[in-house]
């Protein structure tokens, strides 16, 4: 009813009718659940019709529509499109499968509306117990510092800025071209692109990434990076971090943590490790001795988003000097400017840590899958899905079609469908298009890559649904797919 | 049952029991509906008790627990202690306060779990359409691209990367210290400190963002840019890009948009603006021509988390010329080449256009939201807005106690508690105490700045529940609150 004795009617974005908004918000989380409950028993995947990209592509909404028609165009355009990464069959890129607790946290980030940054409020406390937590499952000293990020790309970037920033205090002053001498980066070519993007990103250029060749093993040659040093050396360059990799995206390759972590520190340099998904065997008494120099990295980009499985995005990284990380990004603005009570008054201060003021409660779904799931079960977990690379490099192995092409040191299965008298163009063609028919048949969705010239079919196995019984499907039906192409060409 | 003839028991974080974790998600949502609906019932801000910052900080754990419990830990430690930025009476800093179906859209986000990023998948899709939308609303043209960040903070820096790497396409590989010249970058002194992050990241350094004074309407001096640009220009540095504000953060000034879009034409400079929340009245006819200059730019950086009211987090940039935002971020690796059909065909690739390869879907919450609303409405809200900061900015001129401190361009409002013969230090400390008393108190929630030395209680009104009663109880307790304490002293 309006009040005649009001001269303005002040509106809200709340509903109207709250017990509308109540019973549509149960119909979708029902209909939610029930999504993540049957995600093995539709398509991994399926094509977006025109018809469907036509209604994504319309001019901004003028009027007022009713929750549950947004809601109906949310089930019939966005949500049978999705990319298939909750799907049991799903090992494309290295992509996590999300739970329902996950999904059920951002609900409540939600309501809160929580932004760690500055202040005093629990959002700032949940995220530094996360990264407490963190530092535990990766042997990082509690006295190390940290943030929660979007993912291990922005992770990267952060311990690189810190790297530099450490190596010459004056840089965030006077810029780089003050300094007197070219800074230099080092990583193996397996390095994943987000390192050339951070490199790029801070000035440094992309040809100062030294991309140090590996072995057979898919490992960083330390007698390339010795020598690559020593020229640098020599030539005035200034070598100043060193990236060795927990697992590299094409392969699961681990760098020789321990031998780079002593060069780096002989060389005074930052050694930085890209853990987005392989440091996670550090849970793992089997891969002790193998991540060990885990510990010993300066600093740590982690993905929760891969392989804890939880719902995107968030990673983060560690840093061991807390006052680097610190100097490294701290600006007092007057607007921001620390009080010693109210809400100002908190001691943790994101905005410091990081490049962003606003941030979401993205620590909240990490907080509660780990208190729900605890340490134990995912080491059963990620033990669980090694086992199945094992498993599966083991059918590549014993099926005569398949050729297995890549060391399995953790989770990710390189293979591909063989021939005799096919040229390596003709496999790499026949392959791909292997791939392609699987992606559509919806059956099953690994990726590829490139090694050593081959195209190959990439199992990266981050997925807390798979079977064993998962890549029997997927073997028998590449085994199927190439038998068929072949018979038709 | 365990299966004796499998020689593995798989494992899966999913739930044991569907039924049981669809009660307590139906639970939490009553909840959390509660929560919102309520906003206004509780405190703005209460301090967190020393019991609970210890619950917050105990070490990981290890084994199970239900998730009853997790949900419990969360309603007795975490829900209550909230920021506040969804309750009616706050106005710190510039903060939304979400909504109900921006928390329903987080959680059907987390149900598909998606990352926009490479690939062809409906998020994809969702985000461009937002992008689209946004472009129709700042008058960008549907040719620019774009892409969402987590806030006009990474926004900024997208923005500054592509203007830096357009003047120079040879910075990505060389790296600026290859530049015959030192590049700066001009912007005024009442600038948000993003922008200084966004030069010291980029390696530049903040001695080269050249700080422009402002005038007593807190608008960037134009004399004073030209005169920087040329002494800058005799002195053989390298002026490549103007960030124009469009709403400071102290008092939502808005500069000289249009004479500055000039400036950096006739100089073959980038012109950026941050728009982080004050580019949104450009939806007003009443502003069309005080924000006419958003549509001159090069790039802008936007908020949705700030003056659209959608939950955190997500804002992003708009850049006019796509070949520069896709020449300034592109990577191709092995692992995500396109491919003709299947999962990775797609023709949208966000991860060409910023820093981060995994990506949340926060796009569904502005689609969602965007669609329940409509454009519209939201005129409508920001208007409101407006007028509130101009209800408020009467009251305190016509409160004798009271003194306005800075022109209201907006919807910002600085303000103090005055008394004659009290110095302006003890001016300061007096504000500074009832802001304190003011978050302890619960009633209400501004923020504070320094403006010409003087200690100002700032109100950022970004409100979507606030009434014009709520700007009579601030202002009756700003003035108690100011007595009292000078009677105590």
């Amino acid at each position: 009813m309006l009040d005649l004795n009001t001269t303005v009617l002040e509106e809200t974005i709340d509903p109207n009718n709250w017990e509308e908004l109540r019973a549509t918000g149960h119909r979708m989380l029902d209909d939610m659940i029930n999504y993540i409950q049957q995600s093995g028993d539709r398509k991994v995947w399926q094509p977006i019709p025109a018809a469907v990209k036509q209604e994504l592509n319309t001019v901004a909404p003028q009027g007022e529509s009713d929750l549950k028609e947004v809601y109906a165009s949310f089930q019939q355009n966005v949500l049978p499109y999705a990319l298939g990464n909750t799907h049991p069959r799903f090992w494309g890129w290295v992509c996590g499968g999300g739970s329902a607790t996950g999904m059920l946290a951002d609900m409540l980030a939600g309501a809160m509306n929580a932004s760690p940054s500055f202040g005093e409020h629990a959002a700032n406390y949940v995220e530094k117990q996360v990264l407490d937590w963190t530092k535990e499952m990766y042997g990082f000293p509690k006295s190390s510092s940290g943030i929660l990020t979007t993912g291990a790309s922005l992770a990267n970037i952060l311990a690189l800025t810190t790297a530099r920033n450490f190596f010459n205090a004056a840089i965030r002053k006077k810029g780089i071209r003050n300094l007197d001498g070219q800074l230099v980066v080092y990583a193996s070519t397996e390095t994943h692109s987000c390192l050339q993007k951070a490199v790029e990103l801070l000035g440094i250029g992309s040809e100062h990434l030294r991309k140090i060749a590996v072995d057979e093993n898919y490992q960083l040659r330390i007698d390339l990076l010795e020598e690559q040093l020593k020229q640098d050396k020599t030539n005035g360059f200034l070598p100043f971090c060193i990236v060795g990799n927990a697992g590299t995206v094409n392969t699961g390759a681990i760098d020789d943590l321990e031998i780079i972590a002593a060069i780096a520190k002989r060389e005074g340099m930052w050694f930085h490790i890209d853990g987005a998904f392989g440091a996670v065997p550090k849970l793992l008494p089997e891969y002790t001795e193998r991540l060990k120099g885990v510990e010993l990295a300066d600093s740590l980009a982690f993905d929760y988003h891969k392989w804890f499985y939880v719902n995107y995005d968030v990673g983060g990284v560690l840093i061991k000097n807390a006052q680097a990380h610190k100097e490294a990004f701290e600006i007092n603005a007057n607007y921001l400017a620390h009080h010693e009570r109210g809400i100002i008054a908190g001691e943790l201060n994101y905005n410091h840590l990081g490049i962003e003021l606003s941030r979401g409660f993205r620590a909240l779904k990490v907080w509660m899958i780990l208190k729900e799931q605890g340490v134990e079960k995912y080491r059963r977990m990620v033990r669980q899905n090694i086992q199945q690379a094992n498993y599966l490099a083991e059918l590549v192995n014993g099926n005569a079609s398949l050729q297995l092409m890549a060391p399995v040191p953790m989770n990710i299965v390189n293979f591909r469908f063989y021939r005799d008298g096919l040229s390596n163009d003709e496999l790499n063609t026949l392959n791909k298009e292997i791939l392609m028919q699987l992606h559509e048949s919806g059956i099953a969705a690994p990726s590829f890559t490139i090694l050593k010239g081959a195209y190959v079919i990439r199992v990266a196995i981050t997925n807390h649904r798979s079977k064993a019984e998962d890549f029997d499907i997927l073997v028998n039906e590449v085994q199927r797919l190439g038998e068929r192409i072949l018979n038709r060409n």
